[in-house]
């Protein structure tokens, strides 16, 4: 038995402290919003964002960061990415030597191109920071539905141990060291969710989009072994594992989003539909930055950079994607 | 324009037929059904298999074989993988030196674990065997939706001519020299396509199915290239492209066999209610066999075949593919 954190009480954060209860765990829920503190405290259950999952008794609700880091073995940092920097500036005063913090948001930052746990490791240098991902709806995650995940861990003490805080019958989690490799996967997929939902948007058919989530398999694949990520990853559970979840699910924001812009929404009034943070978007500038500094072709990252930044047509994006000049599929292979 | 016949009047041969005669070819579309021959000319439009898509009238319907391959610059071969061979043996006597076949079924020969466009070439040496495959649900190609596909072909020239043949606006084709390749990952989606349709009827969620797609694809890749196929054919669009259309679209056959069984009827009863050949059922035993053959371990297909053939549980198979022991996600990506 373990004590746990987990920082931020959205619907993943929500699922994750659910999932830690019923492992066992000491758990404390942590979020800075009264309203959430009051709806959590008093319906046991996070209503807006994960509803139908009660909270079991052994969670405690809690407003003070002090508090909720002091004592803890794991800290699970479950917040929104385009506040991780502010949220862990905050936490670093309360946070021990050693500290194991598990980021669980994905995404890059849009001004320096970090990963999440890089800037977690910047603001809170004395800790050891790891990452949990994959595919894994927070919704699905809350109703008990076998999911399987990755941790990432520099140590591999840590991340079997980290492994065996998570595991269950229903959750399985393997364990791995290419942290880059993680992070980069699940922030990059976003944006091709958005790609893929905005064909949906366009009415177009499951031939089309297929075609686009393979293109955004090799585009995700190429960037992230340019920045250091392994390949394997991307082929694996955090990589082509969470794009499918995320292209294909009706629960993804990332796709409701590119849906909504197919369906003539800007993207403005797309994120304002879908009330929740929308990580694809806050990645999409990160990524183009980061492939121009590596020199990576990355057309579908670009289509959806002028998409949402130029106001481009989606329709005429997606059909210069997909059908350009003739070509061979891998150039690599050629005839004798 | 080229003189072009589609022998198979089902919903591929159909949609493909209509296709080249929209790309201004003269089409023959061949079936030796007379039900269908009637259905064809009176109705000009394939029913029961493409409804709503109409036969341009540059479309000829014919029964007599001879006939339908008399000067062809090009023959497409769309019948159901289970009769290619005696479709083949009847053709043979009626075919041209070098004559160009393209085949667009998909599977491999359960007895001899030969892929299809193999079988043709057993059948009619005399001949030049081509493919085409990728992720193109008929139903959808036939209603003129952006589809992308790639030809294989031992020729560069047949590659690029049939690239002309078959291309249009909303059609992209790409080409390919990895025949093996393209061929062995058609056959296998379907295999897994079954899996991930059981795991849909187990009532499982796209955490589940994203999982065993991850894996999946995995274990296509990992027998495939023991076969012979190259590593950059499975992840394109024949391999994970096809794979994710197959294992998502309400359309696949394969994908609803499998629902349907992870829903309670046996494998036979399936088949039965899809109507149309599940290539899958038969790819599954082949499959199993060339794993055995290559020693390459195939947990997804050895689940299927147990299913399909031993009666098993597919609760039970999907819960030990899923849910084992603990371990790291890629073995050779160790700590320092």
């Amino acid at each position: 038995m373990k004590k746990v954190s987990v920082i931020g009480a959205g619907s993943w954060g929500s699922a994750l402290a659910v999932l830690l209860a019923n492992n066992g765990h000491e758990v404390t829920l942590w979020t800075h919003d009264p309203h959430e503190i009051e709806m959590l405290s008093t319906k046991r259950e996070q209503v807006e964002k994960l509803p139908g999952v009660k909270l079991p008794d052994n969670i405690m609700i809690e407003a003070d960061l002090k508090t909720a880091l002091t004592d803890e073995d794991v800290v699970v940092m479950a917040v929104p990415s385009p506040v991780v920097r502010m949220v862990a500036k905050q936490m670093s005063p309360f946070i021990k030597d050693g500290q194991i913090i598990v980021n669980v948001a994905k995404g890059i930052e849009d001004v320096t191109y970090k990963t999440l746990s890089d800037i977690i490791e910047e603001e809170i240098p004395n800790a050891e920071v790891c990452v949990l991902s994959g595919p894994s709806h927070a919704e699905e995650v809350g109703r008990g539905i076998p999911t399987t995940v990755v941790v990432g861990a520099k140590n591999k003490e840590t991340a079997e141990m980290l492994q065996d805080v998570f595991m269950n019958k229903v959750f399985r989690v393997y364990t791995s060291s290419d942290i880059v490799g993680i992070e980069l996967g699940g922030a990059l997929k976003n944006v091709i969710a958005l790609a893929a939902g905005t064909v949906d948007g366009l009415g177009y058919g499951d031939n089309t989009k297929a075609a686009l989530m393979t293109r955004g398999i090799a585009e995700l694949t190429r960037l992230g072994e340019a920045l250091g990520g392994k390949p394997e990853t991307f082929s694996g559970l955090t990589g082509v594992g969470d794009l499918i979840v995320t292209c294909t699910s009706v629960h993804s924001r990332n796709r409701k989003a590119g849906y909504l812009m197919g369906k003539g929404m800007t993207a403005e009034e797309a994120m304002k539909e879908v009330k929740m943070v929308v990580e694809g978007v806050y990645s999409a500038k990160a990524a183009l930055g980061l492939a121009k500094k590596c020199n990576v072709a990355v057309p579908i990252v670009e289509a959806v950079n002028r998409v949402l930044f130029e106001n481009a047509d989606p329709k005429e994006e997606v059909s210069n994607l997909l059908l350009r000049e003739r070509k061979q599929e891998h150039t690599n292979l050629e005839w004798n």
